[in-house]
């Protein structure tokens, strides 16, 4: 019952398998091997449009590096005030990219439109005291589990557009969202305004696979300066275009994410059927937000079950009481359906 | 006949194995699981004292924060001058480190002792214009496959300390070293002054596996954090850990060093008994630099060998002819005799 | 009636002449002349404790470089969210310290205690994702011309030592707060658990002298480090000593800041008794907040009155009609009762 | 007998008095004023083009976020071995641009052509381990007292155009170079090649009045915020004004700097006289280099002559005796005949 995060999980087998295979023998490093080259044609094929792919270490690197890629000097990145790149990277979006992240209010992890407006007019292009904006990111899956529609995509892309503003997607969920929404990674990302993308495999059964991804190639030129300069370029680059190699042949990364998501199914069908349990508020993807009384939280961590308390919402604080806990529960390729029907089990009798 | 680098060979099938064993299960992030933990246990035994271990990328990221941990505001370091970090890391260090590196000259890549010296006192610790000396940083093996000898790493490492300055050893290639040396890990660091070590596995038969360990784990607290910051904390840290379990297992890391060592030494005999080609220098590591016509250079390439040509340093310039040219020959985990027989019979008929 | 800014004044007669006799003469640079040592003694006396100083070239510089001085990696550092290293200062603060600022509320530009404690709570020692609490800065006069009292000092900074996080001062208008407290200096800072302090001279009638004292010299260590690498440090640093010089003699400064306070209090008068305009809020220092008829503002305007239209603070906004303007006053050592009565006529007349 | 340096002198009375008299009325602030703008004009017409010009606080910062204006991610920078952003600004350049200052030998601080082309060679355009040429940055006058002629500067600005470098000019001592030549400002500068000037006039006889100008006004848009979080922005930026104003009137700048050439010419003539002392090198600007007894030194200092001892360049190391001391006489517009003749005499009576 590891409901913790799906970077709990260890790496798909065909995943593994590959890596053992690509072991042997010989090839240049630093990304210009054969198999680097494929994967990032295989990119393109993916994406329906020739893009520029560099790989990284983390997703904080790809968010990180991403957001440096659009900076300039005094600007500012707009982003969901619970967004990873403000909550959980230490600043490393601010130190790489030199830019502040400007927090935008809205529910369940998702940017509200007008919010966005509001703020990126504090933020005029002239304006050498206080910041310009400079960029929009927003997170595909949202960190609340929820997924942005393809029309919402594009209404806060639009709102970047028309304020000359880059887009920026953190997809560490990217393959979670894609199939919550049966979208193509085109439309889901450049044909709705991204321009550059943090295509994330670790979290969906990759044991390292991070890439950042831009969909107007002459847009990253400076990136293996800024990528090198990092420290993020990987000399046996391989391992990575192994992995991602496993993982998008046959469809294996929706697969995996299909079944992650399915798995999140079960629980929040469980959880809206119980009766000592409820759901916190309706997701989409991998990740559901549950509240149960504070003694079942305890009996299930008692028999075994991973997950983690989550600070509560806002906008949902009012409905929580004081013997109630807010927990966040995250499925993953590896989750099992015995599993997440133990868990219900044990919310059930208790 | 793969002599460009040791990061062109993938890894070893032991390494392999134990990431697909691995890769089973479920296991706490960040580099809190009990494997993650069991190898931070396994490097204090090998050092014989407590170290504070921390994964990183690459051995640029290695370098880079290892010194940041030392740096104070307006600090410069001292570097061979064809250390990695001034040649090939693309100033990351200075960027991480908020330090210049300074040049220290020396014959076949070491620092010679007179010249850190005389380098050092250009940087006294009240030179708020010119800047003040912070720490010195060795390469062991060094760049041009030779490797400091235990009293040559105390002699260095004695001026740094009657200076006040912090020791870091850039190990890219330390078990080459190490087992070219015979010495224990212990006896070519911490006990001849070593404060920080950056321990490279990569090319010695892991797919990625580069860590920084300190010696006074007191003096890694400030780590945690700029490692996070930096983008450079891996969520399935236990990737990095498998690969170092099999590593470290019944001493696979000598092994493989000391096959990589003696098919360098089976290039050496080669040449110091050709009698088209000659050693440029004499090597104690994985790296042997040769000096061959360039009409066998090219026949060589032309029959699949692959190694670089490498900048003639000043000190051998003269002894190298306009039709010749100085090459690179780096052998790895993954080097055969047969390839390596094959090159010096290619060498011979030319 | 130039209400826009303090610093739209020039400099005091007193300290220009000051300049003009200091310009003879050779003294040595870099602040090592005899005229930079007694201003440093000057200080010292003042505080009534062993200070160091460092003049640099701006407010952002001191606020930025103080609190650099204070900062660990992946540290946040508290400030009201109306300071002006939020608002103003181009994100300089976060580039020259590595650390985000976290916005505390509060009414009245003053940051409240409990919010204070509850934004503290969110950055634990240990939160590497996260961040760590590092410091409180603090602006003493506040951005909305509010004073914080001794008491409420000290309450801050006692929550600031409970979590063991350093404290500036932000003192762009340390004098006017000064007189409107009636404090001496070191009531008014160290007394009262401040830390460091960024001194403005600037805003209170000199040319450009604004100067980071630390109470405890053994935390300035590496401060001319720090503020040479910023670019901060002044060759002919005479030119701030022989203005503060000026300042300093026979309390000049603080005549200037009662003179400033004298004419913002004649401000507040003549609006508590208007009855075309009213205050916006109580304010203590030279700067006054009040909410006049669109059309009485364009008037005044019209008729060569300088101020700024003033971004409104939720806590007031219910209260300002559409067809009204919120608009700040700031008077300074220049500033004659003259304008003050012409600017209120004009008022009276609309 | 002040000859330690230009810097130790005060502010010329012309400049002390514009200060005065600017000193009263109210202006509005950031460089927005009148008198700011009128500046800004007269430089385009004294440069002969329209210019951008920002003032900055210190020459280390004119230099660094000159740079900084042209610097790309993994970009290095060319300047003389003994230039003063490598020798002594702290690293202040690289932290700023983010490049390293790479060392270019040249007799006498001048950078050799030759030497440039070589390291140019060094850096190409894709190498992303490296690093890339991005920029020249010469210093005019040198270190060493001598001054490029116009031919000369066209060679190395040449050099960087075939490469696609920008050019930086250090013009600590612009006008000492100028009216050694007897050039005009355009002719020396983007006539010439070059890009963006250091002008600086803090050690001609201003207390601190330092301006990037951008003679291509089209690649200064990124600098008011590269500046503004710098923390560079003066908001009485009209002090620098009026000191700019009195120093460019009637051309008291070239006046100030021809009498301190002239000083320098009578320092010259005198030591080319002495049988004491000798000149070390040839010098055309307000800096004399002289080779003096170790005793005559001591005398020198005791009898109140101020200088600093120099490192000794290695091309004329071999010229000077053990008991004799390398020294640097600077000279300024407040240098005077007498204090020239007195210490001249010293030297003969030694």
């Amino acid at each position: 019952m590891f409901f913790a995060s799906d970077n709990w999980a260890g790496a798909h087998p065909l995943i593994s398998e590959r890596l053992t295979k690509e072991a042997a023998g010989f090839a240049s490093a630093y990304g210009t091997s054969e198999l680097d080259r494929s994967i990032e044609a295989r990119f393109s094929d993916i994406f329906e449009t020739d893009v520029a792919v560099f790989y990284v270490a983390t997703g904080t690197a790809a968010n990180s590096l991403a957001l440096a890629s659009l900076a300039r000097p005094g600007g500012v990145t707009f982003a969901h005030s619970e967004a990873h790149v403000i909550e959980d990277e230490l600043g490393a979006p601010d130190f790489f990219s030199g830019m502040r992240m400007i927090e935008v209010a809205g529910p369940l992890g998702k940017m509200d439109a007008e919010s966005l407006k509001a703020q990126i007019a504090r933020f005029p292009q002239d304006a050498v005291h206080h910041g310009r904006a400079n960029s929009v990111t927003l997170t595909q899956a949202t960190e609340q589990g929820t997924v942005y529609d393809l029309s919402e995509i594009q209404t806060l892309t639009q709102i970047a557009r028309e304020n000359g503003l880059g887009v920026h997607m953190d997809g560490a969920r990217f393959a979670n969202a894609l199939v919550a929404l049966g979208a193509t990674p085109a439309e889901m990302t450049w044909k709705r305004g991204v321009d550059v993308l943090s295509f994330g495999g670790t979290k969906n059964g990759c044991w390292c696979a991070e890439a950042i991804v831009f969909f107007d190639p002459a847009k990253a030129r400076e990136m293996p300066f800024i990528r090198k300069r990092a420290a993020q370029l990987f000399s046996k680059s391989r391992f990575i275009s192994a992995q991602l190699a496993a993982y998008l042949d046959n469809d294996l990364w929706l697969d995996l994410a299909r079944h992650a998501n399915g798995m999140a199914d079960r629980l929040r069908d469980g959880l809206a059927a119980s009766n000592t349990a409820r759901l916190a508020w309706g997701t989409q993807s991998n990740e559901v937000f549950a509240v149960i009384p504070r003694a079942t939280a305890k009996l299930a961590e008692d028999m075994g079950a991973k997950f983690y308390e989550w600070p509560t919402p806002k906008d949902v604080a009012e409905t929580i009481q004081k013997d109630e806990s807010l927990i966040r529960l995250v499925t993953s390729f590896a989750t099992t359906t015995e599993d997440v029907d133990r868990f219900l089990d044990i919310l059930q009798q208790a």
